[in-house]
């Protein structure tokens, strides 16, 4: 993007937008906006800077870490920029909104945010300032929350789907914002950030983070080996050991302990177990009960419950103040290997309820590919995307914390229910590049390239044929509504036609004089492996056509 | 603004846009960006957020009070929130540009900007999140600026007259950003906070503070009287004393001490004097050599120099260490009137060169009406006004300062010329109701009217007629691009137009069964007293040239 004239870092996460970066942002923008206001949606614009009080009032003024930028006015007042708006909107709603005969309503502005991100990354994609669509929608009841919900959840498929991208809708943890209920929008792209669990076979999709895993084994097998410690000395990893003892990797459980401190006391422990093969889910570890704040248990109080060093635990003889949780596969193996709390040994023939009481049993794994689907629809595929959007249901957590209430038809008052729905306006350019590139530049679909046609004279200020061609062509595709630049720079034309597959404008018309000695111009797609060339009566109407064809390839 | 809907207060100037101010800012901002397309200037978008490094490299960082927002990010880095882009445009001009051959050229974005200010005021007018549009030219020498400069003045009269205000172009002090040649745009109306000195028969204006005043007495009379010390007990200031001496006030001049701080020993005094009848303009007095940095000389100061309390200073036997400054028309004095140097004193028949040295003489009063028009083209007038643009030559001072240069056509780096251009798009939105509004509401131009024609049916939900009608009334001005809106709120007649009064829809047209019976509906200007009937048949025509006619009035 920096090459390409779009974008300029000012310092980290913080960029300039170049005229060719805004034109994109704005089509971009025009694109949501029509799609929001179809929807029924209302824009209005709320502050950048926030007083915290209003933050407060919900508790995310304490509660949101470093990446909220906290301020301070002349008067030493509180202030914050804003990186979403529910305390500013739940506030306008309050004062607002009296009637039950106002609601369903939903506001939505396009505005600048900020999020001090600890390790700004990926260019725009995660970058510190950055220009969010968010939405709120306000309603009577749950059942009006679902609606609103899904006309926002078809508005972004709308919307996904002009920009030309490549996307998944995918289920999603709820993260800071809390509520229940969400899906996200990501951008297909192999540099994504996020790792999405998908079923080719149906719409199921889920981040990584959310997507639910059934227990691979779908009974557990009568026991057929007796427990027996052997030594496993410096075997540490499944890996290591099911290659020692010549077994499985699928035959072994990863214990893993955690702590989580108390208001007095010592801290409380809980040992998850996983297969060999699997990875612990940190965000469903969370959702375990008692687990929302965890650490890694310490050297010393892994010592105190299992007297052994990491590497050789297991729950067979654990303290009996540790919670053992075992994931669903985990909990319907028989005869598997764990540590066996005593350096350097493992246990083997290991079998719930003979040789240790039976677990609490909970998905806590990532999914891995061929894991059967949880829509029961064949086996899931994992592809990496870029969160471009995000709908959530709220629910009634912010208007309950700030009294934004309605009456009734029975005059009672009751709390608006409210759903929010945000889209990243800046990183769909990065995502759209990272779907959409060649080793030349980038490949926009037709809907967000800056220009949608470049003419590149050969000789502009040397043909006075050249000159006037491609003028007469400009005028006339320009006035026919197409988005064309002419290239009067006069650069070579390698440097030019270098410069505009870089950009990426989607279609090229090349005018020299010899051409136009046997009335013939030059056409070539962005991705044509070669150029074509047109009787310079017809080249109009070609392109025309193809800018009409590659429009209605997207809508 | 508040009672018709357009914003709501957040906290001290932060504000929140709804739906209908912000489709005035919307089309305030369009107006802004056709014109500085036309004048070949490009649109970019610069951080919000900005590093104080590059306001450290001129001294912005440091020079700048408090109403500059300064925050520390989470890793205690200096940032600060942009109240203008002087610095990071350079800086990004400085990466770019390389060549002559790329110069000019002129950069603007429109975006939210924040000043905090130690008294918000006049609502949105005196914000301290407000919406700005800001361009920076750069040329290779003055006269490219120059040219460049009369460009943006011609882009902004243009700009001013499509939103239909009654604005003045105004001869400005260059404030704090510096450089020299500046004029402000102002919008006239009574409540504004400048005061605006013009010249009813010719282009003459300027803000008071800059506006150059002459003397008013040709030449100095001969001295006709003898000095005489005098009693005036209680007559501190030059209205009571010529009341009680009996004598004209033009004939009294005032006496200010100000001091100004050394590094060492004790502070610097100047007496200034000015008519009795006349202002010192503070402004001006900045400008004496050496009193960049003044305040008023405390009663030891005024104690130890004239050796009297305030209201009994004097020029005549001040202590030789304080600079004496006549305004000009005082330095034309003759026989005149001031402080003794003597509690309850005043002297009469002062005359200069005769009892007292000749001054220092420099203009540093305010203009007032009747003054003759610094341009000789009559006597002035004052008027107020809100400045809502002003166009600035900068020159070499940021360029300079950041090394941002050019290689000329000798392959020679040269400091480019710059000039900045700025329109307050929020504060516009204040200033046109200012000017254009009554007891019943605002009364928009044409080109920023939320809405240009509101449709009220009588009895939307009763009569099917009045639907019908409406609704293909509604139809058929949007189809001819008319931006009409139809209110089926079903709210009384009495409420709905006051409602739309308040907003200030230019035209209105009301339908209901009682008309239609005849096939007439109503049609009504905002400002007009009364209603007239129009044949149903006409109504759509009546509009579209009524709406045009109104566009036409302003263009």
């Amino acid at each position: 993007m920096v090459r390409a004239g779009l974008i300029r870092k000012l310092s980290a996460g913080v960029y300039n937008y170049l005229p060719l970066g805004l034109k994109v942002i704005r089509k971009v923008e025009n694109i949501i906006r029509e799609e929001m206001n179809r929807a029924g949606a209302i824009e209005l614009l709320m502050p950048m800077i926030q007083p915290a009080e209003l933050w407060q009032e919900t508790g995310r003024w304490e509660k949101m870490g470093p990446e909220l930028l906290r301020i301070k006015d002349r008067h030493d007042r509180d202030f914050l920029i804003q990186p979403t708006s529910e305390e500013v909107i739940t506030d306008l709603a309050r004062n607002e909104i009296k009637s039950y005969k106002q609601l369903p309503v939903n506001f939505y502005q396009i505005q600048t945010k900020f999020r001090d991100e600890r390790r700004p990354r990926f260019g725009i994609m995660r970058g510190r300032e950055f220009s969010m669509k968010d939405a709120y929608s306000f309603d009577r009841d749950v059942e009006g929350l679902k609606k609103s919900y899904q006309i926002m959840f078809d508005a972004y498929t709308r919307i996904f789907k002009r920009m030309g991208l490549q996307f998944r809708a995918v289920t999603a943890d709820n993260g800071a914002i809390g509520g229940s209920g969400s899906q996200e929008f990501h951008v297909i792209a192999d540099t994504g950030e996020d790792a999405i669990v998908y079923c080719p076979n149906s719409d199921y999709a889920a981040n990584l983070e959310a997507a639910e895993s059934l227990a691979l084994i779908a009974a557990r097998a009568a026991a057929s080996a007796a427990m027996s410690k052997v030594p496993t000395p410096d075997k540490t990893n499944c890996a290591d050991v099911a290659k020692f003892l010549n077994v499985p990797l699928e035959s072994t459980v990863k214990s893993l302990l955690f702590a989580v401190d108390q208001e007095s006391g010592p801290a409380k422990l809980f040992m998850l177990l996983v297969r060999g093969d699997h990875e612990l889910n940190e965000v469903k570890a969370s959702k375990i009960p008692g687990m929302a704040e965890s650490r890694f248990a310490t050297e010393a109080e892994i010592k105190q419950a299992c007297n052994a060093p990491a590497g050789y635990l297991g729950p067979v003889g654990v303290s009996a103040d540790v919670t053992v949780v075992a994931d669903r596969t985990v909990a319907n193996m028989a005869d598997f290997v764990c540590g066996a709390n005593d350096a350097g040994h493992h246990l083997t023939g290991v079998n719930w309820g003979r040789d240790l009481p039976e677990p609490l049993v909970l998905d806590i794994r990532n999914a891995v590919i061929g894991d059967p689907s949880p829509d029961g629809k064949g086996v899931v595929d994992i592809c990496r995307g870029i969160e471009v959007g995000h709908v959530f249901q709220l629910g009634t957590r912010y208007s309950e914390a700030m009294g934004c209430t309605y009456l009734d038809q029975q005059g009672k008052a009751q709390p608006m229910v409210m759903g929010c729905y945000g889209i990243g306006v800046t990183r769909l350019l990065g995502a759209a590049i990272e779907q959409g590139h060649d080793e030349k530049g980038i490949i926009w679909p037709i809907s967000m390239a800056p220009f949608e046609v470049v003419i590149c004279p050969m000789g502009y200020e040397k043909s006075e044929a050249v000159k006037a061609v491609c003028d007469q062509l400009h005028g006339e595709l320009l006035a026919a509504g197409i988005d064309v630049i002419l290239d009067d720079r006069n650069e070579r034309p390698g440097a030019m036609f270098a410069d505009w597959e870089l950009i990426g404008a989607p279609f090229r018309v090349v005018i020299g004089d010899r051409g136009l000695a046997d009335s013939q111009v030059e056409f070539k797609g962005r991705t044509d492996a070669e150029s074509q060339n047109i009787p310079l009566a017809e080249i109009k109407a070609k392109v025309i056509a193809a800018v009409q064809a590659a429009k209605q390839s997207i809508a």
